[in-house]
């Protein structure tokens, strides 16, 4: 059932990514974006559901990560602290990828209806988060606050780090965006 | 031109979300809006741009309010301080409307368009309030900080407001909030 194709996923996602910045994700199908590196369709259905699972096809990934990371935090670590290491814990994800979520980031902000799925998709993260939390014992609503805290944490430097060209430590940005939100709550 | 209509506005308001709520956002039209208070189209649209105003008509107040408390803050006041200053400003908007809020989130919830639209309208007020904050001389990254962690204070508070069946003090739940999040943040 159709021949081996090396990193076929790889330059699918990098296909599609410069078609929907060429033409905007609407206008892309994904007979072009398979034609595009000599793939069929059903090459591209093998990796991808769909032509939006490009751009968040990485969420069950950061879930699983952030998650199995809280569970796996010391008892004795604070809510806030079992955030903090599941971010670190994602940061590989990223690494290497900068160019590739620049690309993304840029497709997003072209389109409304792509924006408001990436803000359903960190609300979900930050609802697994929280879900995490409580299984630790943590009640519900200081588990709800540090996830959120965890998620603007990550999203201030996530932004930063997505808004120079050239790629940052996105975990040394992480570490600075927490100790400024701790500064600015303790009101220094 | 119409003969005046005692609180037309009211009606319409609360006639839209009974049906939104019986037949689903989506299957209700205007002129079924209009009718069910003996009302017709043409004065709906004399309140309401469309049948998603009635859902988000307040944000614009809401902006305006944020956005003049954080001018009018005295310069001592830190970049938090300036934020919660407006959290509180804005509570009176919600005042004597649990039911009708109440009514609202089940809608919203119900209808994962209007979800996103949620969070979108979430996500103008938090850049707004990072603006006025720019404003003051408070450097981008510390007031997009900011910004977040008043978003945050005000979405739990707003949260638990509104999964009450009676009408608690708004006012008192977002200090409690921003109090829990301060010890969370604190490690404490």
């Amino acid at each position: 059932m159709g021949r081996w194709e090396p990193n076929a996923r790889g330059r699918l996602e990098q296909a599609a990514l410069d078609l929907y910045q060429e033409r905007g994700f609407e206008q892309t199908t994904v007979t072009e974006i398979a034609e595009r590196v000599g793939l069929t369709e059903r090459t591209f259905f093998r990796y991808f559901a769909d032509k939006r699972e490009v751009l968040f096809g990485g969420q069950d990934m950061l879930l699983n990560i952030y998650v199995s990371t809280i569970e796996a935090a010391p008892a004795s670590a604070t809510p806030l602290d079992a955030v903090a290491a599941a971010l670190e814990a994602a940061i590989p994800v990223f690494r290497g990828r900068h160019e590739l979520v620049r690309q993304r980031q840029a497709v997003i902000a072209a389109n409304p209806e792509l924006q408001e799925r990436e803000m359903l998709k960190r609300a979900v993260l930050t609802s697994a988060i929280a879900g995490a939390l409580r299984s630790r014992g943590v009640p519900a609503l200081e588990a709800s606050i540090a996830a959120e805290v965890g998620a603007i944490t990550f999203k201030i430097a996530f932004d930063r780090w997505v808004s120079e060209p050239d790629e940052q430590d996105l975990s040394r940005l992480t570490r600075e965006s927490l100790d400024l939100l701790k500064g600015i709550v303790a009101g220094t």
